[in-house]
């Protein structure tokens, strides 16, 4: 692999972990953690979701916090969206990235948006049409959630998941999100899917979302790279656990993630001190919720060294 | 990879680690976990260290607990032996495996046994001198610690654990462990240096020791089954820490590393359901020291079936 090439961390801590936390976080902090992750070198921020305040409260304040996201210079902030109104939401406001969801198991999709993965297709080409007459220049990725496994459907065919790709790429997606949303993957699943996934997608960008409920978050990380994945999801201080496993850890940690990528040689921009810098004040901004994440806890390796900006060197002599 | 190819997961726990805990564990207690873990099919145990007991007082009971492990049918009982001496102790009692270790790192094998590598490589030559004359049929396993850096020296070169695993064969090692004592490995770094040490051993068995203390342990297990290794030490609870990182987690968890071999399509015979039985007895006898993993805390996932006595299906329908 070489030393110049690159990798994305788009930081999902703002989205899928503040859902799941139990204190409100308000919309000035929100806009502190994008500010400050900027400034620490992460410019993708999934910065809300454009859901109704009643099904999560925490996103009440998705406007002002993504009208405010739109005011840094520098950060490409994008929102979640799960259906055309959403879109709409997000559109209005002026954000060039949009992150449609569903779910490739037919029954998570069922019990998460209340219609079939089938319908959620249509929604996705609705949008897509609404985009292209009201929204010139926003991109529309879509992610396909439980593309490993469900909890409530067991298995999730392989077939079925790069079926749905393909009919997401023929309704014209500019990027695909392929996320093991419960933490069913394991890296031969992963490596296996992956492939398949990034020829069917060609030139159009390709994205893994894992989390770290049973502690292979990070091999499925190497091994999507194998594959040829080069971005990643992930969440500052592994926050977002998962309704369906308590005490489970959540999304992959953004900090431990960008120490793995930088480890195999991938420039991420990241700057892993600042980022630790911060999730010390998430952390105090969230107490008592659970956090997870080795380097914090143990510190980077005396032979580490970042690659960004440090030439093309990726460890001390 | 072929549904019937296998891999062994080694027990470390009672050595690697007990020997960082504050408790004291009785030698029955310490037979019981033995037992029960070879009913959960984990047939090779390291079970004690013979090192002086003044040093580590935790294995002051090495000679008792290596004779009820070599009572019980079916298990393989190996122990730790830093110096001649402790070798001879331990051939002994009978112990068909002996595992010597010695420092990648010169710094950290001054600071372990206070002599240099070289010197450690001498002593391994007189250890399997005296094993050809005094235990035919005795298996001498040699580890490389701090193989991949060291948190005194920081970087160690590749080349150099080459050069050590070259000669510790030329002297007549039974079988090769290469270790991450600190918990500095990469998986790239990992893929690299197996397969030259597996192309070096040819027919020798090779292993690999984990630690998990930044997050890579299960990544580093994954690329180094893709380098072609089939053996792994593994702690049960994930117990063990590291002296020199506190808070750190230690060795790869048991559970985990073999959740994720038999995710793979490896058989490693080992009944997960029984490992996580086990570890609430062993969690339950050293209360208030940290305990890692993640399947302990998360379940299985609904699509896992073990590979061992379940057929070729590594997924449920």
């Amino acid at each position: 692999m070489s030393v110049q090439e690159t990798a994305r961390v788009r930081e999902v801590g703002l989205r899928d972990g503040l859902q799941m936390v139990h204190a409100m976080l308000d919309a000035g902090r929100k806009l502190e953690w994008c500010r400050r992750e900027l400034a620490a070198g992460i410019a993708d921020i999934e910065v809300t979701a454009f859901v109704p305040a009643k099904v999560v409260p925490q996103f009440a304040d998705a406007e002002e916090v993504a009208r405010g996201a739109l005011a840094m210079p520098g950060l490409r902030p994008a929102a979640l969206v799960p259906n055309l109104r959403g879109a709409r939401r997000a559109l209005e406001i002026g954000l060039k990235k949009i992150d449609f969801v569903l779910s490739a198991s037919n029954e998570h999709n069922l019990r998460n948006v209340r219609r079939p993965t089938e319908e959620s297709i249509e929604d996705f080409g609705r949008i897509k049409a609404w985009r292209d007459e009201h929204g010139a220049g926003v991109e529309l990725g879509v992610g396909v959630a439980t593309a490993f496994g469900c909890t409530i459907a067991g298995r999730v065919e392989e077939r079925r998941v790069l079926r749905i790709v393909e009919r997401l790429l023929a309704l014209g997606a500019d990027e695909i999100t392929i996320a093991d949303t419960v933490g069913y993957a394991d890296p031969g699943q992963v490596d296996a899917l992956m492939r398949q996934v990034l020829a069917l997608a060609g030139k159009v960008p390709v994205a893994c979302h894992f989390h770290d409920t049973r502690g292979l978050g990070l091999a499925n990380v190497y091994a999507a790279v194998q594959a040829g994945v080069r971005i990643f999801d992930a969440s500052l201080a592994g926050l977002g656990g998962c309704p369906f496993a308590p005490n489970a850890t959540g999304n992959i940690d953004t900090e431990d993630c960008v120490f793995l990528l930088e480890s195999l040689g991938l420039r991420t921009g990241a700057d892993i001190d600042a980022l630790l810098e911060l999730r010390r004040s998430v952390e105090s901004w969230l107490p008592g919720e659970p956090f997870a994440g080795a380097i914090a806890r143990a510190g980077l390796p005396k032979t580490f060294r970042l690659s960004a900006g440090a030439g093309p060197l990726q460890r001390q002599g």
